[in-house]
């Protein structure tokens, strides 16, 4: 038993979570440990330099950096991270609207060594949201249309309650019970959650599909700080900003 | 080779590590997955509600509330999940000079089901600083003693840097190289490191004990701001401020 717990730890992927505090964002280094083949899921402009000094550290090969959908809140590091990393492609949702060089969508795969991700498209918080699966359907990263306990926001940028209830339902609640959910944001300190647990205690996705409508259309929160700028940065691989 | 990843993952024990950002503090949730029962590490007075609620959800039976020391920057939440919930035991280093229903020394095990927790005493931050070490030595939760590239200072509440680098190398560094790092601290987003990367990367702990003097005590760093108040408050499991 033992034996294969250690098997196992050294046969799954590399994972890393990181955490941008000003913005509340994960970030995710998921690396093949043989080939070190890598990917890079929502990297943050501020924090490019740490992530890139890890990557290097680890003697990791970062072939793709990816965004689960185009952020309001920050500006992605992808654009930045292009022009340190020769080779890098940056990749997002093709309902996004952004410029990258992979547009993803439905059933599409990201392969990393002998790993991928599966593209779940999961709209709501906005357009072009995706839902990143592993292979072996033991850890989504579900941007802002899971988060723990919570959801994205549906108030702007092609928002819309409905479709992430159907998205989260269809293509989020789906998967196994304990499947980890890696969300794009937490803001108390929660770094991981599984599929069971939001199935059974999310306090919104829970409810009926009208209570949810009700609850996401009288949220009055404030438009994020950075929006004017995060946006049009952000469609442009947020490469304008740097 | 599927199934093994499976199995494994259900067969480690559940984790779950969650930060205070006040302090840059986290808190270790550790629990065994059929018996329910469950530890935790380093419990911050201002997050007892969202971590009680969590074992509340996870329907776990906490029966150790555990410090890796006498913490100088932030109260423990150690007294008041002994007030809320019955039967559970505080947990610390016996040469921390704090008080709790269990006091540690080297070799100890704390048993969660059919899992378990080893002491090793690491002092040099303080005198009663302890890492914790699952049976497996797949994870190691560290305290201030190994933190992610750095560690704990050394310039108070009885700190040696003689103390602490022997404690580093003879008590973590001779762990596997896969072992996982769970500091109790990290101030620039990063969750979990592991101790082969440590070893090769730490800035302090990779030079002579001579340079790693040299650097500790010339850190000039400012008191911590909670200091009067957090070491009496958690020289009494934080009873006396709640
Ligand atoms: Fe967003
Ligand atoms: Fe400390």
């Amino acid at each position: 038993r033992r034996y294969c717990t250690r098997m196992a730890a050294g046969d799954g992927p590399l994972l890393r979570q990181l955490f941008e505090v000003e913005s509340s964002t994960y970030t995710y280094l998921l690396a093949d440990r043989a080939t070190k083949e890598a990917v890079l899921i929502d990297p943050v402009l501020e924090t490019v330099d740490r992530d890139l000094k890890l990557i290097r550290e680890l003697g990791l090969n970062l072939t793709v950096a990816v965004n689960t959908h185009c952020h309001a809140d920050h500006i992605t590091g992808t654009g930045l991270m292009k022009k340190r990393l020769v080779g890098l492609k940056s990749a997002i949702c093709k309902f996004s609207g952004a410029s990258a060089d992979v547009l993803l969508s439905e059933g599409d795969k990201i392969a990393f060594g002998k790993h991928y991700l599966t593209v779940r498209e999961t709209p709501g918080h906005t357009d072009g949201c995706m839902t990143l699966v592993l292979e072996d359907q033991s850890m989504a990263f579900t941007g802002d249309t899971l988060l723990i306990r919570g959801c994205g926001r549906t108030d702007f940028q092609q928002g819309s309650p409905e479709m992430l209830y159907k998205s989260v339902h269809q293509k989020i609640f789906t998967l196994p019970d304990q499947c980890l959910v890696y969300p794009a944001h937490d803001y108390l300190g929660q770094t991981v959650s599984t599929v069971g647990e939001e199935r059974q205690f999310n306090p919104r996705l829970t409810k009926s599909l009208e209570e949810f409508v009700n609850i996401m259309n009288n949220l009055n929160l404030r438009k994020p700080a950075k929006i004017e700028i995060a946006v049009p940065a952000n469609l442009v691989c947020g490469l304008h900003e740097v």
